[in-house]
């Protein structure tokens, strides 16, 4: 047992200054310094692949950049089709909006879709059909998920995640991508007479192997959903993680997986007894920008 | 505005009482009597047809049998792979556990999984081995997702929510079916070197054929994640809800579809201006059977 | 460790059948079912003193008849100001109304004061000030809150909360009374020079002999904030509690009082490491009438 | 309707440098950004009374100079008796701890009291005991809450909030200071046949007349609770607050007081139609130095 010191602000201090004074708090302040400290952990082993696992809608919230910083350190990504949408749409050239608080009816009058406190304009879908209309012929080449997710990230005109993990051949899994506007564009074609042949199990055996291969296993997971349980899963019949930081809001009660904490894993061999893992029961957008701040 | 009036409990009162009198009450409990007629309304509606959307680990709650009663009038049914693996280990003769609150690690040793306060022995997954192996020549005739799922409840030995579907041709879809324990089942064959082609898309089409050429459409959400989302795209590019109930206790707050009132979907024309709908912040444990309850 | 068995609806089903039939089902149903037993088992166990904690805008809610209910079998009950406002206003001949939604600054127009989904005209302050005005001669004899609680039941022209706990001469504590309407008009009169002279640490003692002098203690708290809290201390400077049921949405992580589960209580001495408890994760309006139902 | 931009992380960015960055973002992180924006602004309009209100177990987590420091800027400030208490115990030498994980029952046995994952020593209460023993000569010359506090401040050797407004003469209300360690302490010396007399009503004078002599009002709330309700009360029949900030994880649905949103305010009259304000969803030992750190 160590003494609660209370954290103090000082003029101008920086973040990595913060979060340090946040160290010996409690509740949630000494958390964050703990997902600090781990994230930087499992970043600088050598011998521990980094799954990064990414649900809810980041990107129309800002969160584009961070996602990709986090990259940098990402051996394997999964993320939402929902995500991967929003992040086509804008290296497409379209943008998501900030804006006063609306009534649903007058959006859609006004052809806006919100997301929350973040609207989008719902002619993007004509920006996308564009894209795959024209590109759909390259995309017919791929036969599994992770495949088309690096050619549209090689073919899309603009910056973000897709592209960075082409250009950097970090595999982009995403097994729901069907429930999603890409999913949706796809079924466009299809419905137009055209033929792609994506295999819904192909992508399994690819992240299983890294599970298995590598030496150690570090978890992210922001949010919840498809991305965090298909990791879990794929640690489960490999060995357990050695490092663990999860991001939600979600409760336990329900008996979700999102909601799960991350040593409920530990039952199931997901994670291991002796891991070192933090639960941050914050936003996102609040918590991930500090911790990842703290440590660059 | 109508006055409040107070919830009465009486003597041997049945739930059908119990739910009437929670109407003029505020806060959840008028709720619930509005889902409850919603719910009536939708079902009774010939016109209507009723998609049912459950993520969330609901079998091993012990919820499968309100699941397979709500299926007598469902006429779309998504869900997760983790539900429909739970389905069918019971199909099989194995078992879902509550017991004394225990130490994860304690529960690793004793091959105990867990899910909240539920528990699963370790070794159900040889019993899903021994069947997939066993009909595996029969899945391989299989081309999407539904046929496979329908195929599952065909040849699973015991009753429950996939062989109800397959008996009352009630269309499942599961758009991440590969990110489950009967996705680890098809991925362990095919690392053996067998070969299944499940296309990641073909379903797409079945589900916004159902939202386009019906007269109305009726939603239920039990949770969020991919069902949810699934059958809200379908919606957005066909026509609207007239009829929904969400029973969740996620947050809007960060932002996720998962934890997005039912109002939002306006907006995306996901959901009609003059529909009929209601948010139930609840564990979908305790409100699911009140509300069904009350109109059996 | 026992099979989970699924919850079964059937025809016509009374609640306590329902409920009955969630006791073999997981997460928060099984619950309920637990929070039956507790209930009944405390209400039945003669050396046992039921401390009944109520936060939350309960009567506004229509949960006014429930509580009185639960008062049979209570002796002694905490609540906050506005629940005892909230009933006074009742009592009075004034009412809670449910309506549509509408926009704060228009409900501000109309001299409408929401409480999330419920609204009270703002005109029921005057109808408090004729009632405070009228007798306040007779508070002024009072000399402690519990006291001034009675006397209002006791004067006060209509049935409810203060009337049942004033005829059946259950003690009503209420810590912050300033903190309510009730407080406000005690201000008004004040404030216009008119004495009286309520001692603010006065009702401790009979809290806290209460708890010293039963055998057993049982606490059922409606919410947290200051009646869980007041129960508690009093718990912890006596003997802890032997049986316990808490119903609160609130969370554990930001550590206050309100949402700390009861097995935290343990480590203080407020709950008996053998005690019988179970905290329910749901709406007091939805759980708490159907824990109740299935017992009487 | 503004593009939303991307956060972006640099090395070493300052605190304020980050919520700068995160201005054009969406959910929370956008939110954090208008709090700093309307905490300086309403620390910066010699017109506005800054009313501080803090439930929650805040100085055990290791907030205490987080609170200290937004003193500076607070002309009333309310709050539950057991931050007080909890700063009391600090100023008197004692200490609040982090640790590892432990079971209630073994905590109880080592006389450690848990607040979710902080501890402190049971016998801190023997440190009290002598505080007050040796001053309550002092303490009896008090009639009112607030008296009490700032004598508490004056005499308690070591520094704190207590210490702190007592210096400043910024005045502390407590409504329900019975339901604290404090409050138990006056009940100790009260059994041991000593006489007090603080006046329940008195403080009300003050803290309604600041909100009438006012020409502006800006309020903080971290959690809810009485601090919350007493400040929102003495609004009310005021004028409304002008400034708004509010920092909680507590839901709206059921309907209390803590977790309605600062909007609700404005049907009562509490927050005036045109006030700038915000809701932030989070641990307020994560949100609460984010956003104060910014604007120091």
């Amino acid at each position: 047992m160590k003494p609660v010191k209370a954290i103090k602000i000082n003029k101008n201090m920086k973040v990595s200054e913060l979060v340090e004074n946040m160290k010996e708090a409690g509740f949630g302040a000494g958390k964050i310094t703990e997902a600090s400290r781990i994230m930087k952990k499992m970043f600088n082993d050598k011998e521990c692949k980094v799954f990064l696992g990414v649900a809810g809608a980041m990107v129309p919230a800002g969160m584009k950049e961070v996602i990709i910083d986090l990259l940098n350190d990402t051996d394997i990504f999964v993320t939402t089709g929902a995500n991967l949408t929003h992040d086509l749409i804008e290296a497409l050239g379209e943008k998501h909006y900030q804006g006063e608080d609306m009534e649903d009816s007058e959006l859609h009058k006004k052809g806006l879709d919100r997301i929350y406190n973040v609207y989008m304009k719902n002619k993007v879908y004509v920006t996308l059909e564009k894209f795959f209309e024209l590109n759909f012929s390259e995309f017919q080449k791929c036969s599994n998920i992770r495949e088309l997710l690096w050619k549209i990230g090689e073919l899309c005109p603009g910056n973000g995640i897709l592209k960075t993990c082409w250009k950097k051949k970090i595999p982009i899994f995403c097994p729901a991508l069907a429930d999603s506007g890409i999913g949706l564009m796809i079924w466009g074609r299809i419905a137009a007479g055209k033929k792609i042949n994506i295999d819904a199990f192909d992508d399994m055996k690819e992240i299983i192997d890294f599970a298995w291969t590598s030496k150690k296993n570090g978890i992210i997971y922001i949010g919840g959903g498809t991305p965090k349980n298909f990791i879990q899963q794929s640690l489960q019949f490999s060995k357990g993680a050695d490092y663990g930081i999860q991001i939600t809001t979600d409760r336990a009660e329900p008996g979700g997986s999102s909601g799960a904490p991350l040593k409920e894993g530990i039952s199931w061999g997901k994670m291991k007894e002796k891991a070192e893992f933090v639960d941050i029961f914050c936003d996102a957008t609040i918590a991930l920008p500090l911790i990842l701040a703290a440590i660059r």
